[in-house]
């Protein structure tokens, strides 16, 4: 092979130095988790066409990536289909199996299959892998990692205050004091779109509004502006425009609307609880433009954004949704749940320095080596640091001090221990600090009295 | 949909009580990792089919999942390659990326492509699934996990050493104190198989000494039988036979063999280092039967296998290759490394009850829900409690008290924080032991001075 191999396109690999700063992201969030009463799950990467297809929409099928049938069963392959351009029959006669597309669906069918081996409520988090066959650009990746946690079987408003919590808990830990929380509801929406007359467009209102963030409010009221009278719309647009609209204004504008009243009162219990003082560090606020674009939210929806880098997009969101399971067969199951968005958080702790200083150092000691009889010397006191969990690096080969020493520099290494020939005979070791290039000579037997 | 949906046959969901046995595995292999010295990385799921495929050999090239193509892309199936029954070149038509078959190639791939970017000797440990089109079956399955750790840019015996102490301290802190690390060398076995006049054959030779586990040492000898002389094949035999057969003894048998001399050199270094007392907490052994499949190994190799339960095959295993980069136009690039058979370490430690009780406990304390009255005036107190590291559930529901401790108990709660409307009016709650079933009553303000 005479080119050089590279990772496809749309994905990536991930160095230490990247990885490190990812890790501490996902291990402040998997900490949080757990302290909030979540139990960890995991799926498999593939699952049947049959459970993914038809979720997402007809978009997200196309987006599904499709598992090829092996072996002869590849020899159903349905020629006419691909002839009469059929392209879906065709991908369906060869491949019965696809890669996850979302947490979400797949945990649907995880609740349904095992919900006699689980207790409800239940509160699960789940960060793993997804896939999606989109064209890959300048920050969309076709695989990234998805960090959800979701409360399935209760309608309790108490799972929607946790959850902020769970949300403001979690950004401050990261280092941010300027994300704000937009809350709205799917009622006080679908109470909206009675009041101004989308009959039977309720899907299409709310995949407008959700564009407001990419398309500008110009443009969404002139869409929306197709769906109903002039007048109506120009009631919406004094709507949109008020950005410190209350839920108590909007209550009285939507009175008649019994819809609305319930998605108003779940707002108004969720405000309520957080209007004390110092409940929160991060700001809660309602915004009535908040739409989330996914067919299956019924009740709260939330999305976290940064005030100061607005151009991200949002850094999370969620919402509850009463009947998810029902997809597969499981009635009656409502659930809540939110989403961090990797990446943005990743990418906007970066330009933030949110990140602690040398995260990626890979050991704090370096073992110079001087060959194999003087590591063989030194190796119980290597042990000894290994159970003290400093991380000892041992540099393989016996070449010259200054590359020992410049590998060591150039991981950041703390200290580095010595045993030339005299310390061999002595019985002893340096310890160099690598900071200020101090030395100090210990005897091999009193190794433990080293403090780093 | 009126069944229910499953996942995959040859695929599994990881329900908590499983997931935190795993991770308990999982975090005690990374910790030393790192104490190592080993730095983390990840590549993609997705390779390229380039990048894949002529690795494995033709069964493997087989066993890899292939990805459709998306779009219009699909268009391009080679149909007439189908209708001659040539499913690889039809699969090539309409298929450009595969799902990762180990993390050996992709590390390789990895190294080839960053090699200006990494440090070497760069040791790296990789913990991702990896998939297999293996037909399923019990214990066998399509996606699993592999954890690997790798040597990259050193020939020193140090590596081998390093990675052997490793092993060692990972499988003594998992509980075991009963495995055995056999080691061997791809260059003794080449010596021995000149010195028995194996001439061109010698991967068949490996490959049927590799099945001596699964077929039995009789048919081993059968095997290769047909490939040498009856005097020849009664020596090899007599060598198989003696399982205490030592380094020595096989020196002065194999003395006219300059490629088993290196071999044996590196393996006579390799136990000279550890023959002082008590260097090692499980045993380490020369076996002159080890082979291992793979043939991008060679030099030293070495496999970990329970004494007590060996019906379970290897533990984990590994080896020096010294030209692996070489398939993606890196030359000169030895590397060693080591594996951890995820799956089988977690039975076994199952079998054992190795793993720590109560390990799979979801929460900690649960709060007792009499309303959101109640709710909001404990919620400084639960604040608390998380800020201690406490995993805290609030019961979202004020339902019938006995189901709200019912719940708890399924989920071995320690304590239980009660507050009904005495303790309301009091500022009070109530700490209740689920253990012992005592309870004491607190100030609300008082509450940090609970000591659980």
């Amino acid at each position: 092979m005479s080119k050089q191999a590279s990772n496809p396109k749309g994905t990536r690999d991930f160095l230490p130095f990247e990885l490190s700063k990812r890790n501490y992201i996902l291990d402040i969030l998997k900490k949080n988790f757990q302290l909030f009463g979540f139990s960890q799950i995991e799926t498999p990467a593939l699952e049947k066409n049959t459970t993914l297809l038809g979720k997402y929409g007809n978009e997200g099928d196309r987006l599904v990536f499709k598992i090829l049938n092996s072996g002869d069963k590849l020899k159903k392959a349905d020629i006419n289909s691909l002839k009469e351009n059929k392209l879906p029959a065709f991908t369906n006669s060869i491949s019965e199996k696809g890669l996850r597309y979302d947490l979400t669906v797949p945990l649907a069918r995880f609740v349904s299959q095992h919900q006699n081996d689980i207790v409800f409520p239940f509160k699960r988090f789940q960060i793993q892998n997804v896939w999606r066959a989109d064209r890959p650009q300048h920050g969309r990746f076709q695989e990234f990692t998805q960090c959800d946690a979701d409360v399935i079987g209760s309608k309790s408003i108490i799972q929607e205050i946790e959850l902020i919590k769970l949300y403001d808990k979690i950004f401050t830990e990261l280092g941010f004091d300027d994300v704000v929380f937009k809350l709205n509801h799917r009622l006080v929406l679908k109470g909206l779109a009675d009041y101004i007359g989308v009959k039977n467009n309720l899907n299409d209102f709310i995949s407008i509004i959700d564009k407001l963030d990419k398309i500008g409010l110009d443009l969404v009221i002139k869409e929306i502006g197709d769906l109903i009278s002039d007048v109506s719309i120009s009631k919406l647009q004094k709507l949109f425009e008020d950005q410190t609209i209350s839920i108590e204004k909007l209550s009285s504008i939507l009175q008649n609307s019994s819809v609305a009243k319930n998605g108003l009162e779940d707002l108004r219990s969720i405000f309520e609880f957080f209007s004390s003082e110092k409940s929160l560090n991060n700001e809660i606020r309602f915004d009535l433009t908040l739409a989330r674009g996914l067919n299956y939210y019924t009740g709260t929806i939330i999305e976290v954004a940064s005030k100061t880098n607005s151009r991200l997009g949002s850094l999370g969101g969620g919402g509850r949704y009463d009947d998810l399971t029902s997809l597969f067969n499981m009635k009656d199951t409502s659930g809540v749940g939110i989403s961090f968005g990797l990446d943005r958080i990743y990418l906007l702790m970066d330009e933030k320095n949110f990140f602690p200083e040398h995260l990626e150092n890979s050991f704090d000691i370096i073992i110079i080596n001087f060959g194999i009889k003087y590591l063989k010397k030194i190796f119980p006191v290597i042990d000894m640091f290994r159970k003290q969990n400093k991380k000892v690096f041992v540099y393989p080969d016996d070449v010259k001090l200054n590359k020992q020493f410049s590998y060591a520099n150039k991981h950041n290494a703390s200290f580095a221990v010595i045993m030339g020939e005299n310390e061999f005979n002595n019985n002893e070791i340096i310890i160099k600090n690598m900071i200020d290039g101090s030395q100090l000579t210990y005897l091999l037997s009193k190794a433990d009295s080293i403090s780093f």
